[in-house]
């Protein structure tokens, strides 16, 4: 009997269910009792039904004795954002107007965890149709505090140790926030990578899903699970995906080339957050080129906030035209802004996000990463509302590129800060063998 | 340059790939060139545009030189029976109704197939709505033979040098005979490994599909490509699929243990085939237990067929209304059989598939594989009519059985003759595994 099983990586566990060790019934019990235990305080969880997912470990545990076919997943317990739909559970998007939602369908993503042989552990609290508006989580290091969003409960499950895995989605910066405010990794990889078919759109053009761990090494094997080319997802694309598992187990051929960038809006930083990242870079040292970019770069912030605002309300026109009674005061002056964007600004915005990624694929022929915050520090208060600032997320999502936020540092409170790296499009392997250098050469310079 | 690439298998091409000793568009003009040389007396082909698959291979070559992703296909050309739709290509289905009909989605298995960057090199001959009447594929190896079908131009295409590899479907013996016919490797894994979304319906209980290759290894790798949980398909399986390469890799740890059935049908074994067949058998020795099953085996032949004729008259009952006119003379027959069935005797149908799927669930305990015919004989001749008798294939697939057919035998013209083997569902890797055992023993016998 492992002692304390919850606390197992993703690989830690499957490595134990091979030997015989540990089995996913005994794990899923142990996470079980661990949500039991603290969600009382952390809320990350909407819909969690014990019985069923303890049938769904025991099926993984038969299938194994039965020496049927196992999978990269097999028995690991997976939380899903509570925007992704499951055949089997209510997906409810943060809204009372879809409380207690039931689809026939699984959602692309949610086929490809089964077919790995995934367990399907719950769903978790996102704010209100994956947006500005909080809901109930709170982070795990301080109740106090927000876990960020929107993808709250799916950061807050990996970081107290309910899930080994979660998956999230990121219009703005809604995975690597929350990641950085609870202290997990957080990878959005490339856009089109993963499907989105059968999850919540609020924008077309900007959403993307992304994956929370407690290594980059988990992150890593979820994204090669769930990535593959999907038809009805318009920004899929018809190729291979970079082999996410192998670039994270990868070390460095030489000392990757980064960049980081005085952008104006670095004066939002916190001043711990300020301190830790100055702190991280000397000892990187002359690996990274300090760089003071045109305008142009800071501007994408603005052009983000059209495309979301502007799709949202077409994307989701019935939800506010028939339910706008139900819209929190928080989001109504969103859509109301929304609303008045032209065709014309919409498309000029459009325009300038495709000439941001054909900037991006010429920026990363001399750069192997963008280094960057995640957050602006520390997880604001819960009473403050809102799920914190984005700003350090919206470019590269704008623009489609992979980011992962590796929890680094620790702010002035104690909680956690995490720090940021983005890559060139579809070469996520690269940017996670990147992040695995990065994460070895603080290590040693702790020592 | 690799002279003769049309020769070589995926694997191989694969390797020469990886050494940058061949690129893609080198090796699909060379497909193209050897299906211009001789398809003229094959016709496998309903649907090829060489400009567009040079551009596919093109753009696998250069995501190759880019360092982009490459997938386990990559660059490697695959041809689709005409009953699997495509996105860029007209799907025909082997009848003047649906000649040059297009849709604006892929397969899910064509999906698959484009995200591990395979080319989609076109479609290849069916018979009529995938069922009885042929069309006007010929056999590679003797033109005034039949290839098989309902797969035929899948096989033909592959025997001939066309392509290394292909995709056909089984609801009889639609994989198996005709790659027993053309002399290549068939292989088509258990029910539900493979998603049949985006393809023709015939008989949603029986429909299965299959992959046709020049080697073992081959067949077991695309399979391992298109394989996947569908939650579109009802007999798609939310488990992970045996890992098919794996097996078809393996050594035998100990010597399996095989079972050949005497069965009523046997006699319709032609001369060469059941010298053939006891010869394979001679060699193989005490491996092969000997059995004469209940009659109830035997009788599901005719279940089979009660079941396939009741589903395609419901399944494609709008098609014969409206079309009836346009279809075959040899269909025909087989459609007012066909709506005669009742709904009880279609139910009982049913129950007793189920019973024999429950029988080789225990059976499979004792015996790695059934070791069969994989068709009465040589390719019946063309101008007889038909594509053979698929007798020796209807129980396996009736119970959704992996079965693979191996070309090792030669007939008495001189035409390809193949031997079948079948085993436990969900453990194709098994099976593959001990085909890859029957091949070297038999080399080992010849030597």
């Amino acid at each position: 009997m492992i002692k304390d099983a919850y606390k197992l990586s993703a690989t830690e566990a499957l490595s134990l269910f091979a030997s015989g060790k540990l089995s996913s019934v005994e794990l899923v019990k142990s996470c079980l009792t661990r949500i039991t235990e603290t969600d009382d305080a952390i809320r990350a969880w909407v819909y969690l039904d014990p019985e069923a997912v303890l049938a769904q470990a025991a099926e993984c545990d038969r299938i194994r004795k039965a020496g049927l076919a196992t999978g990269p997943l097999h028995g690991i317990p997976v939380a899903l954002k509570d925007i992704i739909d499951t055949a089997d559970m209510p997906t409810g998007r943060g809204t009372p107007i879809f409380k207690g939602r039931r689809t026939d369908h699984d959602a692309r993503l949610v086929e490809l965890l089964r077919g790995a042989g995934a367990v399907i552990m719950g769903k978790t609290v996102t704010t209100e149709l994956a947006f500005v508006h909080p809901n109930e989580t709170r982070n795990p290091h301080n109740p106090d505090h927000t876990p960020g969003g929107s993808s709250s409960g799916s950061a807050a499950a990996v970081a107290a140790y309910h899930v080994p895995l979660s998956i999230g989605t990121q219009t703005n910066g809604s995975v690597i926030r929350p990641a950085s405010f609870c202290g997990t990794f957080g990878f959005k990889p490339t856009r089109g990578v993963i499907s989105r078919s059968g999850l919540l759109q609020t924008s077309d053009s900007l959403d993307q899903v992304g994956c929370f761990g407690r290594t980059l090494a988990d992150v890593a094997l979820l994204t090669d699970v769930i990535g593959g080319y999907d038809g009805r997802d318009s920004t899929s694309f018809a190729r291979p995906r970079p082999a996410m598992a192998q670039g994270a187990a990868q070390d460095a051929p030489v000392t990757p080339s980064l960049v980081w960038f005085d952008l104006p809006f670095n004066d939002r930083l916190s001043d711990d957050a300020r301190d830790g990242i100055e702190a991280v870079l000397d000892i990187l040292g002359p690996s990274v080129s300090r760089m003071e970019p045109a305008d142009t770069l800071s501007n994408l912030v603005a052009v983000q906030a059209r495309i979301h605002e502007y799709e949202i309300c077409a994307q989701q026109a019935e939800v506010f035209e028939t339910h706008w009674d139900q819209i929190s005061d928080t989001l109504k002056p969103v859509v109301t802004r929304g609303r008045q964007i032209s065709q014309v600004e919409y498309e000029d915005a459009l325009a300038v996000k495709a000439s941001a990624e054909a900037f991006f694929l010429d920026f990363f022929t001399e750069y192997d990463a963008i280094i960057a915050p995640s957050a602006t520090g520390e997880a604001p208060r819960f009473d403050a509302g809102g799920t914190g600032d984005p700003i350090f997320c919206t470019i590269w999502t704008l623009a489609g590129l992979p980011c992962v936020s590796l929890p680094l540092l620790v702010g002035e409170t104690g909680l956690p800060i995490g720090v940021q790296l983005i890559g060139p499009a579809e070469k996520d392997n690269r940017l996670l063998r990147t992040a695995r250098w990065l994460q070895t050469q603080l290590a040693e310079a702790a020592q």
